[in-house]
């Protein structure tokens, strides 16, 4: 007979975007979900898989507190479940909205979320078009938790930007924007602050209360991406959500099989949230953000994706923050100090239910 | 300023599929979220929407207990998903997994639930292509919830289903299977027992402890929806969950503007559930099923439809229950003693978190 603390048991790093999330995947939902006929399935972990020409995308949210400085439960899902579909080369066509609610919930809360759904959406040109309402006894779900899934087709400006990467790469291009196609030589740009919408979490959840001047990033990024795909060059493209920039380049190390260089100086932070990080003792590189994109991109084409995407709202503070190389296989960072450090991939978000 | 009772609150009865839901939902969701171009949005309240081809449906779970006689939570969900894209006319394609997890879980119970949704997938022909993995801590959620989206296309015998219904009504006739399609005359065929799932799930909720041989019929639909659209006639198909028997027809009533006779001595319910029902107050007809579909059948076709489903797994004791008609709008019962009564909508399922 197995004793009770013989039985394995999910922990709250299994679901923080680490590398304990990545076994968990890998061990347990791969073993019996993978060996799908999609275009782009499951076991490729990208930001949305496709099946004939139909990108969808499932995100569940379970983000605390509900209401937080620069958005809410409502934002964040449209903008979480848009921005994944975005990521692969798609455009957001259409949504389902799946809503689990504790019994007592406050309706005019539930108005406030519907709200904040309906106006996020109508940003992200996108409409809810089917849901479903679960209610739950009281205790049973700490308050709110929804479920925002969609679908897209073929982003309108996709081949012309697989064309330009082509004439770089030739035929090594996929049809799709994946993590696995990164390239050494690809410039690595990020369209913004870093940190934001941790931050601004954790400024808000009990028992912290620190105060601190920054909002949530979270926002649909159907204006960046666009242009950077009009320009075209955009060889792989992913948003540093749980985990933050240091999961998301190493993801693209393991999958890509390059190499990736960063360089401290370059990553934009704001002051109030890298004081905060050191405050806290948290690492900047790993948490979250809601309204952030990594590209990599051609390199003769970095500037211009790099211009475009600052005319755009949410891109004003793009910039290039390092570059793939085929000269080792890690996430490296030159820092500030001059030297290099190894960047590896955190065993989860330091902080919990930012999404 | 407004004392804290009288601020409007969620109840459970909220979610349970009857007026109350209906009320929340016309009242709250559809008044932020209605609206979009889809070709069958949101605002029919079918049990899938079509957006531009594509048929996008999204379920939550909640059920409780996750393990119960006849099934579990994975094989629910597969099967409400994949039956919702079915009911309007379509063949699932991919589904998408969000799951919910709390801290603690155990690993092999997370497996034998992924083990059920795989082998369910098998069975109704689909694959999970994506899915999104979240943790919260011990206390905000009860064990395990899950969302099952899913997208379909159009069935491969709807074409020709339709074809068949428009021989009897012309061009009064929809591209999809719709609530509002009833039209007078037309057969209600059920393909088989109601109840079975809510007294299972009941037999072995704690504290009620009642010994009953009765397993859920939670089962994906397909064989049985493929053969009725093969002969052709259907023109309206719905799965009796939430609220049951008398919770669907009321819905057709509504949305079709007609009235609906049934049977009480044709309406399949095994001898078990039928004494469970009595033993526990509860009005069979209010109960909800995980297998079951009632259509709407062209009266010239429904004996061949009830043939060709009765040749099915799941469809061997389907049989005719009533018919729409034009004499009244309401949903009315033939007793077994000979007289008439209505059959009103329920508040809300008697049974929570059946599904």
């Amino acid at each position: 007979m197995v004793g009770k603390s013989d039985v394995e048991r999910i922990k709250v790093m299994h679901g923080a975007g680490g590398t304990m999330m990545q076994k968990l995947i890998k061990e347990h939902i791969l073993k019996y979900l993978s060996g799908s006929n999609a275009e782009v399935p499951l076991e490729y972990l990208d930001d949305s898989s496709v099946f004939n020409g139909i990108i969808l995308k499932s995100d569940s949210y379970t983000v605390k507190p509900l209401f937080f400085p620069g958005g809410d439960i409502g934002r964040l899902a449209v903008a979480g479940s848009v921005n994944d579909i975005l990521m692969v080369g798609g455009e957001p066509k259409a949504l389902a909205l799946g809503l689990i609610i504790e019994e007592g919930f406050r309706i005019d809360m539930l108005d406030r979320i519907l709200r904040s759904i309906s106006e996020t959406s109508k940003e992200a040109n996108v409409n809810v078009i089917t849901g479903d309402t679960k209610v739950v006894e009281k205790g049973s779900i700490d308050q709110l938790m929804l479920n925002m899934s969609g679908i897209g087709l073929r982003h309108k400006f996709l081949d012309r930007n697989l064309d330009v990467v082509k004439q770089y790469y030739g035929d090594r291009v996929y049809r799709w924007i994946l993590d696995r196609n990164i390239m050494p030589g690809d410039k690595i740009i990020i369209n913004g602050y870093i940190g934001d919408h941790a931050i601004a979490l954790l400024s808000v959840r009990e028992g912290l209360g620190f105060q601190i001047d920054v909002v949530s990033d979270a926002m649909p990024l159907n204006r960046v991406v666009n242009e950077a795909l009009r320009v075209g060059g955009v060889v792989a493209m992913k948003d540093p959500t749980r985990g933050g920039l240091s999961n998301l380049l190493n993801e693209w190390v393991d999958k890509g099989g390059y190499g990736i260089e960063i360089y401290e100086e370059s990553i934009p932070i704001r002051d109030t949230v890298k004081n905060a990080c050191e405050y806290l003792g948290l690492d900047p590189l790993m948490l979250g953000n809601e309204g952030k994109v990594v590209m990599a991109v051609v390199d003769e084409m970095a500037e211009d994706v790099l211009k475009a995407i600052r005319s755009q709202p949410g891109g004003e503070n793009a910039t290039i923050i390092g570059e793939v190389t085929d000269k080792h296989k890690y996430v490296v960072m030159r820092t500030v100090i001059g030297g290099y450090r190894v960047v590896p991939p955190p065993i989860g978000d330091p902080v919990p239910r930012i999404c």
